[in-house]
């Protein structure tokens, strides 16, 4: 497959709040990365369009000196048009855009033709942004990060899971005795449930992660942390985050909402960490039930299954990383969704029922968004 | 001019805040308005993208049903992008595309090459927006709406004032006895100014605007307000400010930073009032000094004026309007403008002197903009 793909002039669109690779927070501008590096590595002819203080062996076109998020100065609506318009400018001396920086791109795909562009769609911050991807979907391919992340309006390419580098993550093969709770505070990540789990069961939890939802973690998590079965660490990064993970008996993921991906699952298990999931969005997808871990319906279901969580094998938790969830993975799936993109040259047009989810729009969505605004009563109009 | 552009086909990209036209406030969807229906008068072939509830009698093009500004729950950055985008989708349908939507628009038109661009800026929000004149300074052309509003770093194709229909307004041929203040009350439109000159003058000064800038209305305009030589009459429109307008003795608008344009001198004069302006900015061009006002430079002089004001033809200002600042007159303007972009299909470059304004960009500007921020240190990169 990568074979075929030599040669090929790719070029990737990243994000721009902070250079590629990020120094530190910047998730979007570390896939960029990596899809540009990993690309760059089989054989293709990698332009990565990203800021002017990034670093990568591939060609970097840039038009802001650093990251937004590093110079508040620069306006960012402005410099973020010059970024998308710049590649677009030059969209004539590709093979395939693969764009990485949200909706705002697919505008700018429809005053050009050529060449085939993918998308990965990293996530759908507001259910208003998917008239973007409506828009664009038969100009622009596009990728989802999990097959529960699937807007059921659009027509999709492939599902490009994420990936990482399992030697960046020490494998312990002992297990541990605690649970470990490690996301943000905000009710859809399901801390609370993570903390009756442990009551429950009658086991250590410990937790790290920044309050976001500072009224829930008020609420709902402080009151139970009493330094010792219920413990709070505050912010863990670095090689303390990969300790806690390998040291774990089990990562709790009871989130509340369906998750997209859940990177912190497979940094998980590449420590051989299985997973106490819960049993919607992504991760059934991530982790397989009773090998790497369980998905779980509820609190009682998680905490019944607290006993067993030593006898899962930890080698196949990391073993399981590195088949399905490691960068070259992601790199062989991209490979196949350009490869796709490229016979097809356009997308596939949306059936019959995917346009009817358009019609509904995201007013009428049974579930997922947290923040959909009042049905406005000109909705009717269709362009 | 209008007989070569017969059948031209012509795309009008307006703003999307209100319908075009607006109802009430909405001056850029107004010029858009105008536009639209005075070429289309000319006998061009228009289609005008603006909201889908616009009015012309033209073809309308629409992705947004209402004004942005009309629906908040509508994203404003994802419908302006596809409203852009929109335009340049279609864009090889049109001989020739006049951008009346600020410079998103031009970050567009870099990712196609057909057809000429006219681009009116119709102001600088930010000198942050520049860098984006700058990065299409190749691919659009640029119009100024005064000659005294031209960014030193750009190349013009040509100052096309903004026009009205003399008709809207009445004309009284009988001078009247006070001076008057129209614009907002921020520092720059000098009302502070207004009232200096009426008590030094021993005129009545009537004053109608809503304070933009409280604190300043409140330490340098308020106290003097006495219902009696100076007076205060909140936001004044519709036939009431054609009254106010009409019945004056002059216009009073001594600015402290350049105009750019300035629409109540020229409905003034509609009127048949002549102006006391600043020697600055777009005024020389607007106000014919010692025919349709008088230019001055401080207080003294204006003041010293005040008693000649009487003798002016009011006749002369009206004519004046009608012959250089009717919507007829802009209409011709553009038609100039527009066989000129045709013939040149591409902007002229910019001079080597422009350049060097780029080079120092805005932050060494010499006068001109009050929001400037400080100057990165990075800010020797060039893309």
């Amino acid at each position: 497959m990568s074979h075929a793909l030599r040669g090929m002039r790719l070029a990737v669109l990243g994000p721009i709040s902070w250079p590629t690779p990020p120094p530190g927070y910047g998730p979007w501008e570390q896939i960029a990365s990596n899809i540009a590096t990993g690309m760059s590595a089989r054989g293709l002819d990698v332009t990565l369009f990203a800021t002017g203080n990034s670093h990568a062996p591939v060609k970097i076109s840039a038009v802001v000196p650093v990251g937004l998020e590093e110079d508040r100065g620069l306006n960012a609506d402005v410099y973020s048009a010059l970024h998308i318009g710049k590649l677009f400018e030059r969209a004539g001396e590709f093979d395939l855009i693969h764009n990485n920086f949200d909706w705002k791109p697919l505008t700018y795909a429809l005053a050009t033709t050529a060449p085939p562009m993918v998308t990965t769609i990293h996530g759908f911050s507001s259910p208003s942004i998917l008239a973007a991807y409506y828009a664009a979907a038969a100009r622009s391919f596009y990728c989802s990060i999990s097959d529960a992340d699937r807007d059921p309006g659009l027509a999709y390419l492939a599902t490009t899971y994420n990936g990482i580098d399992p030697a960046q993550w020490t494998f312990r093969a002992e297990p541990g005795k605690d649970l470990v709770f490690l996301a943000r505070f905000h009710p859809e990540k399901g801390a609370h449930l993570a903390i009756a789990i442990a009551k429950k069961a009658g086991v250590r939890l410990k937790m790290a992660a920044i309050p976001q939802d500072e009224a829930y973690f008020k609420e709902l998590v402080e009151p139970h942390i009493d330094g010792d079965q219920i413990q709070f660490l505050g912010h863990v990064k670095g090689t303390a985050r990969d300790e806690l993970l390998g040291t774990a008996l089990a990562l709790v993921h009871m989130t509340t909402r369906p998750e997209r991906f859940g990177l912190t699952m497979i940094e998980a298990m590449a420590c051989g960490t299985p997973v106490l999931g819960a049993d919607m969005g992504s991760i059934p997808e991530i982790v397989v039930d009773g090998t790497t871990g369980y998905l779980c319906r509820d609190v009682d279901e998680a905490a019944a299954r607290v006993p067993q969580l030593a006898q899962l094998s930890r080698h196949a938790c990391r073993r399981h990383v590195e088949t399905a969830f490691s960068t070259e993975r992601m790199i062989d799936r991209y490979c196949d969704a350009y490869t796709e993109a490229l016979r097809l040259r356009l997308p596939i047009p949306a059936t019959e029922s995917q346009q009817t989810w358009r019609a509904h729009d995201w007013w009428d969505r049974p579930m997922a968004y947290t923040d959909i605004p009042a049905k406005p009563e000109h909705y009717a109009f269709t362009p």
